[in-house]
């Protein structure tokens, strides 16, 4: 394998930050490069809310479920799927938008992670360090009340920037053949799973992760205490919620 | 603004790409750049399906709206939110996987477009052009049947993949403060977006594009010609009917 850009092989994700603000022109570069990504015929229907007050940050904390580092980053980037913009284009300029659906919602979410994802990368480029808050979709319901995100619009991410205060072990994977089918999908046999996950279960850190979480198994700790059943039907239900309010299911 | 990224500020979209193929350790290169990806939890619940085969490429260039692109590109990779492997992992392990949700399938979608930008970015970065196709969740349907996608997997977006056989210009964006909102969400008079679209709409090919389509106005062309109600509404209904067929709805 040849050498990976070093934005992408480096990456970690950084939740301890320094006092060091975000220079203008860096988030400009940031903010740019976000736009410059590839997007669904050129619409570019999403939209980015930068928040830097620690007031607004205070507010949006609990909506991360209080994760330190919504507090602690100088900056943080709501990733919002936005047809709110491009509707009000269209209606006054004598077309009708048909864009209260859910493939339209799911179109304008994708163009936002994607865009996303340019930020980071060019956020590490200039040594910042990121951390993606997946929990702006858990709440995307009180993000909406906080950022006043107007109908058509819907956070679908949100990610923490600042100057890293820490350095952590890059994170374990899994082998690539757990991720990558070729031509076609190839399913898992009994002993293919045993083997893609042997070397995760036998990391001294996720023996500990479960010893402290009281449980028998790696994934009783995802099934069990991470990610459970009633939470994820619980927020299941609260965007489906959002999708209705902010138009995009009927 | 200091100088961004070049992968990031080059890109443009290639749909013309020569016959050179994927050398394999650029190919594995890219697709470990995907795998570094941030995601949620570490679960890494989403595959990447590379399609190389000539035959799977004419199969799948239906669904892809005959884009030619699918069939001249030396890859394809197709993105997928999959709980599948992440399922059976849990169940092997005594631990009842609650991920038949909307939830868990939104997650996924999102994990699997960033490693989506991830490998993009990568490509790039070894010389290779990409254009993603948008139309993954259009037939996804059709996708799963010919990808043999088991349940838990659902396309989200796909990547034609190739050495470049043009430099078309880049394309243009509209001005920042479309895109980004400081603190909170700044809704926009009629007279911002007047403003904001005023140089999109005064280009040549923006209004060569109006009149090859017939029409008043450049957002007529996306409500009438490009992405009307009719087809969005259709879409979504199949959409929704995957979610339920590959077990993320009840």
């Amino acid at each position: 394998m040849i050498s990976m850009l070093n934005e992408i092989k480096e990456h970690r994700s950084i939740r301890k930050y320094t006092d060091k603000q975000i220079p203008k022109d860096v988030m400009d570069s940031i903010l740019n490069a976000a736009i410059r990504a590839s997007n669904t015929g050129n619409m570019q229907v999403y939209s980015i809310v930068v928040t830097t007050d620690s007031k607004i940050k205070d507010e949006l904390a609990p909506t991360h479920f209080n994760q330190p580092m919504v507090k602690n980053a100088p900056a943080i980037l709501t990733f919002c799927a936005d047809f709110n913009r491009f509707n009000k284009w269209c209606r006054q300029r004598n077309a009708e938008p048909g864009y209260d659906n859910f493939l339209s919602f799911l179109t304008a979410a994708i163009d936002a992670i994607i865009a996303a994802q340019n930020a980071c990368i060019e956020a590490q480029a200039n040594g910042l360090g990121i951390c993606y808050l997946g929990t702006a979709i858990y709440n995307a319901d009180k993000i909406i009340d906080i950022l006043n995100l107007p109908k058509g619009v819907i956070p679908v991410t949100a990610v923490t920037i600042g100057y890293p205060a820490e350095t952590p072990e890059l994170t374990d994977r899994l082998p690539v053949k757990a991720v990558v089918h070729y031509e076609k999908y190839n399913d898992f046999t009994t002993e293919d799973i045993n083997k893609l996950y042997e070397e995760k279960e036998a990391r001294e850190d996720n023996k500990q992760f479960i010893e402290e979480n009281n449980k028998e198994t790696l994934a009783q700790v995802f099934t069990d205490v991470r990610y459970p059943l009633a939470n994820n039907e619980h927020f299941s239900e609260v965007l489906f919620g959002v999708l209705k309010k902010q138009g995009f299911l009927k």
